[in-house]
C-alpha cells in the first residue's frame, strides 16, 4: 500500500472510498490482512451494478452466450493440465540469515530486513538460489493432508469453463460458435499486492470463453474466411468469420462495453501483444489499458487461445472435447478433391504443432494429429478459443479513479468552495436518486418525502436524507456519485397554488441545475436516465 | 451422493438437473470432487435471481440495511475470536491398520475399508482416541508456509459483518437499530457431504446481521418493552421493541421472503429450538425447515445472538464496539433513581454473565461489567444481533424440489402423455418466456419472432427456440419452469386479416390454456407476472 500513498490523486481517492464506505481493508480492527480488501454499503452497490451490467451484455441480451456458476475449489488435475501447477510460479530467494524470502526479480529493490540501509541483493545475508513458488493457494479437501488430498483455490475462472463445455453444450442447445460467462472469485498468493485494490490476493474475474469453429472449418464451410479489412469494428457476426474476426469482435464489444458504464475510448488504451510477448499457446492477445493515477495498467486481455484449452483437458481427463458439426460434414462432402488435402494438411499441422508443444513425442504427436484431421474430414473439430477476461476489482478501482472530480462550487452563503464529485455514469452509480424533505420537523413534507421514495424505491436504489441543509446534503450525494437529487418543499404540498403542486425540485449531480417535474413525471424521467 | 439415487423422487430431480443444465458435478470430467457442484446455464440464472430478490428485499427495499462484500480469507484472529479455531470440529477417529480416518459419531455406520462385511467400530484395525479435526480449510498466505502466516476460508459470511461493524456504522449514516447484508461463499471441509447439494463443501450464504438496541436500553428510552402477544406477525418495527419482538419479525418476515418465491407456507416448518438445544450465546433460535423428500431439513436459522459477537470481537482486537445513542443518554438523565438502578444491575449481570462464560475470571468480569453498566448510564452499549442465515445453495434445492412436478397432458396426436413441469414462481424461474415462430423456414415469421424477442428481452430473460413441433418446444420449457410461451403464426402476420394481425399467443406453463395477445400488450401484462 505504499504506492498510493505517494500520489496525491490516488490518496484522495483511498480516503473518499474508506470516508463513505466504498472499500475497507479487510480485518481492518486486527491490523489487516494484506492484499484483502472489503467493500463496504456503496462499494457492493458500485460493484453489484457492474457486474449485472455486465452479466446483462454478455449474456441475457445474447442468444449465443450462456451462463455458469462454478466452485473455486475444483480437482487438482486441472491445474496439471492448465500448466497452473508446474508454471504459475515467481523465482524467490531465501536469506539464511535473516530468514525472508524474496521475489528474485525484486532484490535490488527490497531493503535488507535487518539493514535497511541495503537492498537485499547487497546485503551480508547468504542466499539461497532461485526457487519456484507457486502463487496457487492450496489447501487439503477431506480430513486427511495427505497429497492426494491437495486442493488449490482457483487463480482464474476460466478453467472451470473449460472443464464443464461438453455438459454446457449438451444441455443448452447451444452449437459453435457460442460462449460461456462466469464471473466469480479467483486468487493468486502474490508476493508483492500493490496499487491498493489494483492487485490484491483475493479478487473477482468476469470472463467470457467464446467457442468458434477451427478456421479449416470455416473455409470448408463458406469457401473462404474472412480477412479483417482494419483494427475497426467489424460489424455483426458473419458465417465467414475465422478467429481474427472474432477475435476483434469482441475486442470492440469490450471496449464499447467500457463505454457504456463510464470509461470514454480516451480514458483507455488498446495494447497488441507483440509476437514475442505471446503466451505459448496465444495468436493473438489484446490488453485494454486503463490509465490509472499510478501508471496505465491492464484492465482486461482478450486472448485468442487457439484450441489449446480444450485439448489439454481432453488429454488430460482422457473425455473427448471435440463437438461434430454437421454443417462442416455436409461442406467437406462436396468439396474438390485438393481443398480436402490443403484443408486436411493445414489441420494437421496446427494439431501436431500443439502437440509437440505440449511435450508430445514427434511420432506420437504424427499420429495423433493424422486421427485429429481424419476427424475434421468427418465434421469433428476441438473449437477454439476467444477469451475476454476482466478484473471486477480493478475495473471498480479504475471507474472510482475515472469519475473523481473536483470542482468549484457555491456553499450555503454564495461562497465558492471546493467540491468534491463522483461522477459516475447514471447505470452504475451505487445511489440513483436521493430524496430529502426540505425540513425534518414538518410531517406534511416528511411523509409527502417518503411517499415518493416509496414511489421509486420499486425500481432503483434510492437514498432518503433530512438532515442538515439542502446545500449539504446535496455535497454528501455528489461525494457518492448519485445522480439526481429530489426535494420536496412547500411548493409541491400545494402552498404556491396548484400549479407547481406535487411537483418537486430535480436536481442534477453533474450540471448541478435545477428544473421542476411533477411526481407522476418522474419515474419514466429517471429509468430513462439510468439505463 | 447415495442417499438421493435411494429416494424415486430425488432421483428424478437429480437427472433432470443434469440433463436440462441446472447442476453438473464439479470437475465431472476428472471424476468429480466430493461435496463441490458446478451450476450450470440454468442453474447459474435461478441462482441469480433468488441472490437478487433477496438483496432486493434485505438492502434495496428497506431504509435500515446496507450491504457489504467482504473477503473469504479474512485475519485468522477473527476466527479466533469467534470460537471457530477452538471448537468447530468434529472428533475423528484414526484406524492405525488401514489408516482411514473416520467420525467418531459414525463408526458404527461405516464399513471397514478393508473388510466391508464389518463396521469400522467393529474390525480388527487398532483405533486412536478421537481427536478434534477442525471443519475450517485452511491455506498460507505469502510465501512462507509458517503458523503465522495460517488462513483460513471462512466458514460462515457473518463474522465479516460483524469485524466492520463501526466502519459501516461510520460511513453509513445508519443508527441503531439496523442491519448489514451479505451474499457470499463459505467453507466448510465436511467429513461426509450428502444430500445432493444439500450439504456441500463450498457454498453461499444469505447472512443479515441485524444490530438492535439491548432491552436495558429500550426501557429506559420507551420505559417498557413490548411484549409479543403471539407467534403472529408483530406488525411494523416499533421503537419500544426488545430482543423478542425483533426476532419475531425477522422470523415472519423472512417466511413471508419464501412466499413470495414460491415456497408456501405448508412446504415450511417453523421450529423453535429447546433451551437446551441454544448455542451458548444464543438467546433463542429458530429454524426453517424445508420437507424435502429426503427429509424435513433446515433451510434457515434465525438467531438472536445477545452481544455476543461483538464483545467477542471487542475483547480480541482491543478495539471499541460500542456504539454512542444519544437518545439513550437523553432519556437516562430523566429516569427516577430507582429505574436507573434497575437497569444499570441487570445491564451489570448480563454483561457479567458473558464475561464469566467466555472465560473470564470474576473478579475481572465483574470489573469490566461495572464499566459497560456505567457506560449504559452515559448512552453507551454494545448491540445486540438478530441474524437470519440461510444457505443458497439448499434453498435452490428446496425450490427445484417443490417446483418438480408431474401430470398428464395431450401429445401433438392428443393421447395423453407424462408431462414433467418445474413449477417455479415466475420471479425465480430461468427463462421468464419463450418464443417461438411457427415455422423456422418462413422468413416472415422468424424475422416477426425476432423482433418480439428484442422488444422483450431488454426487460427479462427470453429463450428464443425455432426447433420441433410446438408441442415439443412446449414441453421443453415446462421441464425448464418457463412461465410462458409465445407463438408467431401467420395470424400474427395478418394472414387471417387485420383483427388477429399483429396478435401473438400467449401460453401459461400452468393452466397450459392459450390466449391471443396484442404485441404492445405483451410487455405490461408479462412484467406484471414476473414480478
Amino acid at each position: 500500500m505504499s504506492e498510493p500513498k505517494e500520489n496525491p490523486l490516488m490518496e484522495k481517492i483511498v480516503s473518499l472510498c474508506k470516508r463513505r464506505g466504498f472499500i475497507f481493508q479487510s480485518s481492518e480492527i486486527y491490523g489487516g490482512i494484506n492484499g484483502f480488501w472489503d467493500y463496504g454499503p456503496l462499494g457492493a452497490e458500485l460493484k453489484r451494478n457492474v457486474k449485472e451490467l455486465w452479466w446483462q451484455t454478455m449474456t441475457r441480451q445474447r442468444d449465443d452466450v450462456v451462463g455458469l456458476e462454478a466452485t473455486i475449489i475444483m480437482s487438482p488435475q486441472i491445474w496439471k493440465a492448465s500448466g497452473h501447477v508446474s508454471t504459475f510460479a515467481d523465482a524467490m530467494i531465501d536469506c539464511k540469515t535473516c530468514k525472508g524470502r524474496f521475489r528474485a526479480d525484486q532484490i535490488s529493490e527490497i531493503p535488507c530486513p535487518q539493514k535497511p540501509s541495503k537492498m537485499v541483493s547487497e546485503c551480508a545475508g547468504e542466499k539461497t538460489e532461485p526457487r519456484a513458488f507457486n502463487l496457487m493457494f492450496k489447501t487439503y479437501v477431506g480430513p486427511v493432508e495427505s497429497d492426494d488430498n491437495v486442493a488449490y483455490l482457483r487463480p482464474e475462472t476460466a478453467q472451470a469453463i473449460f472443464v464443464q463445455f461438453k455438459n454446457v453444450l449438451e444441455t443448452s442447445r447451444q452449437k459453435v460458435p457460442f460462449g460461456i460467462a462466469q464471473i466469480g472469485k479467483a486468487f493468486r498468493n502474490e508476493i508483492t499486492p500493490r496499487n491498493y485494490t489494483f492487485r490484491s490476493r483475493e479478487f473477482e474475474q468476469m470472463e467470457l470463453e467464446f467457442f468458434i469453429r477451427p478456421d479449416e472449418a470455416i473455409e470448408a464451410i463458406s469457401s473462404s474466411v474472412a480477412t479483417p479489412a482494419s483494427k475497426d469494428h467489424p460489424g455483426e457476426p458473419q458465417p465467414n468469420w475465422g478467429w481474427q474476426l472474432w477475435h476483434q469482435y469482441w475486442v470492440e464489444e469490450r471496449i464499447k462495453f467500457y463505454g457504456n458504464i463510464g470509461l470514454p475510448r480516451t480514458t483507455l488504451e488498446e495494447y497488441w501483444q507483440k509476437p514475442e510477448e505471446l503466451a505459448h499457446y496465444a495468436r493473438a492477445t489484446v490488453d485494454i489499458l486503463f490509465k490509472f493515477p499510478f501508471g496505465t495498467q491492464e484492465l482486461e486481455g482478450i486472448a485468442a487461445r487457439s484450441d489449446f484449452d480444450l485439448s489439454q483437458h481432453e488429454r488430460f481427463s482422457g473425455k473427448p472435447m471435440g463437438v461434430f458439426d454437421d454443417e462442416l460434414k455436409a461442406a467437406w462432402e462436396k468439396l474438390p478433391k485438393e481443398t480436402q488435402d490443403a484443408l486436411w494438411r493445414r489441420y494437421y499441422e496446427n494439431r501436431k504443432k500443439y502437440l509437440v508443444k505440449s511435450g508430445v513425442q514427434e511420432e506420437a504427436a504424427a499420429k495423433s494429429a493424422t486421427e485429429d484431421a481424419n476427424g475434421l474430414a468427418k465434421g469433428q473439430y476441438i473449437p477454439h478459443v476467444i477469451e475476454p477476461s476482466a478484473g471486477v476489482d480493478r475495473l471498480i478501482l479504475a471507474l472510482l479513479c475515472n469519475a473523481y472530480n473536483e470542482d468549484q462550487a457555491p456553499d450555503e452563503k454564495g461562497k465558492m468552495e471546493t467540491r468534491v464529485v463522483l461522477r459516475f455514469a447514471p447505470c452504475i452509480a451505487p445511489v440513483k436518486v436521493a430524496i430529502f424533505p426540505l425540513l425534518k420537523n414538518k410531517p406534511d413534507l416528511v411523509a409527502k418525502a417518503k411517499a415518493v421514495r416509496d414511489l421509486l424505491r420499486q425500481h432503483m436504489n434510492v437514498f432518503y436524507d433530512e438532515a442538515g441543509a439542502i446545500g449539504r446534503r446535496y455535497r454528501r450525494q455528489d461525494e457518492i456519485g448519485t445522480p439526481f437529487c429530489l426535494t420536496i418543499d412547500f411548493d409541491t404540498l400545494g402552498e404556491k397554488g396548484d400549479d407547481l403542486k406535487d411537483t418537486v425540485t430535480l436536481r442534477d449531480r453533474d450540471t448541478m441545475k435545477q428544473e421542476r417535474l411533477k411526481i407522476p413525471e418522474l419515474l419514466p424521467f429517471l429509468l430513462s436516465k439510468i439505463r
